[in-house]
């Protein structure tokens, strides 16, 4: 299958399916195609960075909504390309001479991709239907239980409308975020941003999370699994065919705890060695978990509470979901106690910016996280602090198509 | 001048000058020189990502200081030829089995460079000559004024110790830090931590920040700028010859406020073109400014209070700092008035990691930040929310010294 465009920024339209069903290995260029079926950052081999940033929409007029979606995807589209959201003439002057911000300029595409995703708030909220939108609401499409061990921050949650940009420059994607919030101006505000990166060396195998381990080993592949665990089908709604759901977690890490566990210790938590990524009592990353090996000893290899045999597809009745995350650092932070003005440690928040991709959230990510919030090994050093989940429509198709445009328009 | 060594990782000590002095153009190799005369990531060619950490020293033994100082010295020099900072062996278990955390386990050294800074307050705070060092606090090394406009956060600001660390992969940015500050368990301990990038063709040009526009076009480039404008030289003291003073700031810029001005608005606070980075009047980012040049109606090309001018050499009596600086990107935050329980919107917390290096602060950051913090059309468009003034001593020379070693020892 041909590139439809070596050149950045000349305006050639991508319609390839997807990123990952056009590159072999190495980028041939940095264009990342943006009309197709499936909307763009979810099968993409992962880009360095990523910005996930929810909005809440201030408008109660449902033809603003359409309207902001149509604006955002034309945007999307030249912002993809590696061009400006807009005019940005030297020596300009006038209201619209500054359409774009600028810190892009003469960077490339940087493989930029830009999703939108549509929360359960859009459909209703506090019980009202506020775009006449309820009657399509997808029934997977629901709030997330309350998990035990949950520290959720609301402002850190939900959102009606998400953006998820990934690029190999952070630059870039910050920028791509930029425009569009800015292109929202009247019609949705931002909720929350984090922004993650990922290891350079993600394109020479699984990269590593800060844990040290290598996160990602098991993802689904072959187009016959994507279809069956990724992409929406038959069981539509229609204007879902295509698309699929986004669960997002912002894990914050306890690394000072983490760090004071042993490579042993450690290692029986997640189930796999640190350093090769293979199953315990395997040698390569790649080997098949034998979940009923044991020791001399007769003691399981892997532990019943380590975190491989519980998001295993073996003990899920096959649940499997398409796992891309980032790392995050948000610097530090620490608290004062002010009964006795005595200042706690500041610790790193850093961890996980968790994102999964499945056809079923119930059947996937909420089916296994039920069982991992009550058994997990790794859960005494992670708290969810952030969690969305979104419906990601199907890509637009074709230029003067827009993402969304089903649900709103049919 | 011959790079020191071509292999990652095979621990060939590097004691050439500095990274710019044995690179022309892309690097040959990704490991930049951590014995020399000055420290790392000052000349270094700009990586793509900073960490600044600073830490409050927690111990009142000067041995436990200077032992720190030393053991830190150890572990970056390993960190930055992309080694371990400990031993990370398969299959083991026991208290030293995990002295690397891991996730940098595959990649390269990334260029990564990890520079030590020493604040007023590790010399005496509170009034108390906390280590006997307070007869060698140099003069320059005194806490930064309070500058008009400056709405600073307390546990954003100072710091004993500072880590800057650097690398082209944020990942091993990261692991740097993290590695360093679980070595300083019951030492000191992090007071803050600030992340940043840079677009990823600074290899190719003067890079953007978040205004749009270039930034750092005029810094000091030759030997003889360098010697009489970064490092510290005759005057001393002796520990701080070679090394030079890190003033750092944390300048949030209001994005919303700045997207909203023309670009030609744009253009005039910065006194420079956005696109080419020439200055008003001129076509090419390195004319020379002509602080004089008048348009045909008499107005001056370039505003009195363009911020070109009044950080240019010309008027400053000649003062030089070189800057080298991050954007930084902490999602968004907003506020809740309590009394109307309005939520305040919210807006991106991003901006700059300023970060300057001088022979003298007084001179060159505080004579004309002075200016700058009065005068300076940016000013309507940012915050500056932390601050830290640093002594850079010079590196440690060759394995079995150590940064700071001088102050402690001599």
């Amino acid at each position: 299958m041909a590139v439809g465009g070596a050149l950045v920024g000349v305006g050639v339209e991508l319609t390839t399916k997807s990123a990952s069903a056009t590159r072999e290995g190495v980028p041939q260029n940095d264009v990342e195609p943006f009309y197709g079926i499936h909307q763009g950052g979810i099968l993409t081999l992962p880009q360095r960075y990523t910005y996930v940033t929810a909005f809440d929409v201030t408008t109660d007029r449902r033809r603003d909504v359409a309207d902001l979606l149509r604006h955002w995807t034309t945007v999307a589209s030249r912002l993809t390309r590696g061009r400006p959201a807009g005019r940005l003439a030297e020596h300009a002057e006038g209201p619209d001479s500054g359409l774009d911000s600028g810190e892009a300029l003469g960077l490339s595409a940087a493989r930029l991709t830009i999703n939108f995703g549509f929360g359960p708030t859009l459909f209703a909220k506090n019980g009202t239907d506020r775009f006449g939108l309820l009657g399509r609401q997808p029934y997977e499409l629901t709030e997330l239980p309350s998990f035990p061990g949950d520290q959720l921050i609301a402002s850190q949650c939900g959102g009606d409308l998400t953006i998820h940009a990934c690029a190999d420059d952070p630059q870039v994607a910050f920028h791509g975020v930029r425009q569009l919030a800015r292109a929202a101006g009247g019609v949705a505000s931002i909720r929350w941003s984090n922004s993650g990166f990922n290891e350079t060396a993600a394109t020479s195998g699984t990269p590593r999370n800060l844990l040290g381990f290598k996160d990602g080993t098991l993802n689904p592949k072959t187009a016959s699994e994507l279809d069956r665990y990724v992409w929406v089908g038959y069981e539509g709604p229609a204007w879902m065919t295509g698309g699929t759901y986004l669960v997002f977690r912002r894990i914050r890490i306890s690394l000072e705890h983490w760090d004071a566990a042993s490579l042993g210790e450690q290692e029986h938590v997640i189930g796999r060695h640190k350093t090769s990524g293979a199953p315990l009592g395997k040698s390569s990353e790649f080997d098949a978990l034998d979940l009923g090996a044991r020791d001399s000893r007769g003691e399981l290899l892997i532990p019943l509470d380590a975190h491989v045999r519980l998001t295993s597809p073996e003990e899920n009745w096959g649940a499997t979901m398409l796992r891309r995350s980032y790392a995050y650092d948000d610097g530090v932070n620490g608290s004062i106690d002010h009964e006795s003005a005595n200042q706690v440690p500041q610790t790193f928040d850093a961890g996980l910016l968790f994102a999964c991709y499945q056809r079923s959230p119930l059947l996937a990510f909420v089916a296994i996280f039920e069982k991992l919030a009550r058994n997990d090994a790794l859960r005494k050093f992670t708290t969810h602090t952030g969690s969305a989940i979104l419906a990601i429509p199907p890509a637009a198709a074709r230029p003067g198509e827009w993402v969304g445009q089903k649900l709103f328009e049919t």
